[in-house]
């Protein structure tokens, strides 16, 4: 826990929902299983969704489409890193206190380009990111491959997450109003396959199962 | 259909997968519940995670995470704002086939605050976009909310869209390893509620229902 939150990390709006612990961003950015890119190329911001896997402190982002990116920006560029899971629709007596339930994680840091020493074992992270032990199942890549793949790196450095959870805020002239207000939970769900994709429990995505 | 597609706008990557058609921009646009705002503050980009509507040629944006790039753009600010819905994940034989299935649309434009007198319709378009008919049901927005509501607003004329769709790539050379391979579907699901959510097929998150 930072006993001081740079300017650029601090959450401004709604600040109780702010966190700043390793913990709560690694366990956010470990079960998502798209990451938003952010950077900027002669004054326009550009926002990629990607893939992404968490390495102890590194963040490894699929960075292809990032291409016009890297181009303008050999040297390491600044980029941010949005990792958002929708938990739930929260809805309100009043308009105005609709909301939804969430946990998002934002990376800012420089973004450097894997290079070829350290890519199999980045590509590896990106892959059981997505589908736990498929590394192992699949073809390794050749070399060929493993050329054409761009991978992104950034420190964890600078990070933090917003959550929302728990029920809809009520004003208390609101309260007799007949009008329905709760939660409605969501969540991403894998439909039936074959495969035994080892995010999966009940139908419903989470972070890796442990239990093979 | 554009003739000539501005560079910025143009998919470098698997171009293929591009669409520049108002229809397919908009069906992902309305279908999804988020969006990601990208914007820039003295060199460093930002992703917030926040709500969208889209009223013909407009795209609404809730604004007030972003208040940090409004306070440094008064006079507009070149944004992005980008939608994706995650469709399927693709497992291939090799580890670099590997992809997933998804429906994404980009937004470039130049964001501005949303006015006074347009609040409230933009306010009730966010709404509506979330929970179709909330906004008869729920209580009206009262001028101090109003003030309190930061709307963003850009036209939609700089968009495109990237989709992925159908099975794995499979090299010939792959075909005969013994490794499963397939999608496997995944979609946004709503758990059971006493609410008539109208975006809700079957326990299954889709586009807002007509049927009432």
């Amino acid at each position: 826990m930072r006993e001081r939150v740079p300017e650029r990390l601090r959450v401004k709006r709604e600040p109780q929902r702010a966190a700043y612990d390793r913990e709560t961003i690694a366990a956010i950015l470990d079960e998502a299983l798209i990451c938003h890119l952010g950077f900027e190329v002669e004054g326009q911001p550009y926002v990629i969704p990607t893939l992404h896997a968490r390495v102890g402190d590194v963040l490894y982002v699929h960075g292809s489409a990032a291409s016009r990116m890297l181009r303008h920006a050999a040297g390491g560029a600044p980029v941010c890193v949005t990792v958002t899971l929708l938990d739930g629709l929260v809805l309100a007596r009043s308009v105005f206190n609709h909301s939804v339930n969430y946990r998002s994680a934002i990376v800012f840091g420089t973004a450097t380009l894997v290079e070829d020493e350290e890519k199999p074992a980045a590509l590896r992270a990106l892959t059981e990111q997505l589908t736990p032990g498929r590394s192992d199942e699949a073809r390794q890549p050749t070399a060929t491959e493993l050329k054409a793949t761009w991978i992104l790196s950034l420190p964890l450095d600078e990070a933090s997450a917003k959550v929302r959870t728990g029920p809809e805020v009520a004003e208390p002239e609101d309260l007799d109003l007949p009008v329905w207000a709760g939660v409605v939970p969501v969540h991403l769900a894998a439909e039936p396959s074959e495969y035994d994709w080892r995010r999966v429990r009940d139908g419903r995505l989470g972070p890796p199962r442990t239990d093979g």
